[in-house]
């Protein structure tokens, strides 16, 4: 089951919101669209919104009427603008802007129908290559994964949240694959029911052995024993190792601390922004209320009940154990670690 | 508004499982009833549960037919056990029916309508008790309280959870009756969201300040600097101050330590278990997946998903700052202070 697709000029996408209860598509043919979708979550995960991103503004560019190169630059700035303003927090939407923006930038030919063929074979680059990276992250990241392994994840850093396999479940699939005894216990994520919804229905459909709790209950199965590692993804790493992820990440990175549990993070490199000294620069998206008081339409709190809603925190670098990425895995001090990678 | 009252010869219980959409009161006339409401969790809240289960009691008395002491009593034993078969954690629950017992088994008079008077009387008692220990809990708890404090909570340990005034919101409504400046932050409380759907709605009807988050967001709350205390009722506290509390309380003990902030647990005496030792032997009720896998009949999980689904954990005494109960503020060594309460 594929997270998104190019097809027939559109970008079509699995609506993630309607997981697991229906399995629906959409399909997107103008920018505007696939800013909408990145927005109420449709599509969601970082890696995944910056290809989305990426297709965002290949169909723009498409359907753009310019025939010099400068008005032509300049409508792509206004959509790069548009599905730049989707969600602040995880970076490789930028980083996926950035870089089809530079593939413009970068060519000499002036002929606007050629950049337009180049912008759509880049996005199909970023989505070919998200797919390929987690492999690699898979790969490295089985290295840290024993023979037998109770692994707790949060949210959905899967294939759903990635072109593909994807980073924390990529790992987790490695593993799986190399025939290690893993069992994993997936957090339910609230409020927008990540775990719940998306991490355990796909590794359901792989066969890897899962069992769903409330976010409240990872304490308790730490202290239990049964925890022998946590891996998450990230929505953006700055240059000292600081991970911005979904909202509960910073509290399973504590409650692995206090048991002496590895806290890993797999992410791409185009997760980590160097351009970010530390994590408390990170814009964090703060989101409706609703999200909160409501499940499915259902009222769940009462009317008019104040609410904060962080969509992200951030967990300190001294809390991570190591961040495994497509080109290796990095270890603290990662002011060091991370420029080596770069 | 009450969490309990005796009319007309019933018990009459304000079902829990439909606030805060619904207002609606049950009236139970058979101690099979009170153990279903129990059980169901209609009512809830160690002290809250206790009295239930004296009303309980002292309904299969009164509609007991024995006409002498011997089969009286044998009947009540039986009723008994019904009544403590159906929550396993809380101790308030075991504490009630012995107390109730005792009358039976104390008072020298063979006469069994006497015996369900005075049965009947020990429930009121139990009940009225229950309210003044909560003031005195408010009273006492309220000294820990800065003038101005952001204040975490987890679950409901309020009016609804006992008698009414509350244990863990009887020190917040006392902060609040003497001016400080206090916002409560109410962890929601999955999986039943006793702290959206009960904590909040009782402290707006209070016009307490209250923000609603959910259980992944207390961590980021604490990292940001919002929260000075955390207090939270108790189902069950151990010789040595481990306390049994709703599921998620660990986490919030384990974030307090991290960020220096105090983590206290209001309740009476009657939750204080000197026959147990240790945490550790405290049985963890584990309840069913429907809880977790849909809210409200609505399906939130993939089908047959595995779920493991505690309602409880158990906090250890260090991480615990006191106990705030009726009695006075205990500190550690716990294995003392408790001891000389009683």
């Amino acid at each position: 089951m594929k997270t998104m697709d190019w097809y027939n000029g559109c970008l079509v996408l699995l609506d993630q919101t309607r997981l697991p209860a229906e399995v629906r598509y959409v399909r997107c043919k103008k920018p505007e669209e696939v800013a909408e979708a990145i927005k109420t979550m449709k599509v969601r995960g970082a890696p995944a919104i910056g290809a989305a991103a990426a297709y965002g503004l290949a169909l723009g560019a498409v359907q753009d009427n310019s025939t010099d190169k400068e008005s032509f630059i300049e409508s792509l700035q206004k959509i790069s603008e548009l599905l730049g303003s989707t969600r602040p927090t995880a970076v490789n939407l930028f980083w996926a802007l950035k870089r089809m923006m530079k593939v413009v930038y970068d060519t000499h030919s002036d002929d606007v129908s050629e950049l337009k063929e180049l912008l759509l074979q880049e996005a199909h680059k970023i989505l070919q290559e998200d797919l390929e990276m987690n492999r690699k992250i898979g790969e490295y990241g089985n290295s840290l994964v024993p023979r037998r392994a109770g692994i707790l994840t949060h949210c959905n850093a899967g294939a759903l949240a990635t072109a593909g396999y994807g980073t924390a479940l990529g790992v987790i699939r490695a593993a799986h694959e190399a025939g290690k005894q893993i069992q994993v216990f997936a957090d339910e994520t609230r409020p927008l029911l990540q775990g719940a919804r998306l991490t355990a229905w796909e590794l359901m459909q792989d066969k890897i052995p899962v069992t769903l709790i409330t976010d409240s209950m990872a304490g308790y199965l730490m202290k239990k024993g049964r925890i022998d590692l946590a891996v998450v993804g990230a929505d953006r790493i700055t240059g000292n190792g600081d991970v911005a992820n979904k909202i509960g990440t910073y509290t399973v990175a504590v409650l692995c601390k206090e048991h002496g549990i590895p806290f890993y993070v797999a992410a791409p490199v185009s997760t980590i922004d160097m351009t970010l000294a530390a994590g408390d620069e990170i814009p964090i998206e703060e989101r409706e209320s609703v999200e909160i008081t409501t499940i499915g339409g259902q009222e769940i709190a009462p009317r008019g009940v104040r609410v904060f809603n962080p969509a992200f925190d951030v967990t300190p670098n001294y809390l991570v154990t190591a961040i495994i990425t497509d080109r290796g895995i990095v270890r603290p001090p990662y002011e060091e670690s991370l420029r080596a990678l770069f």
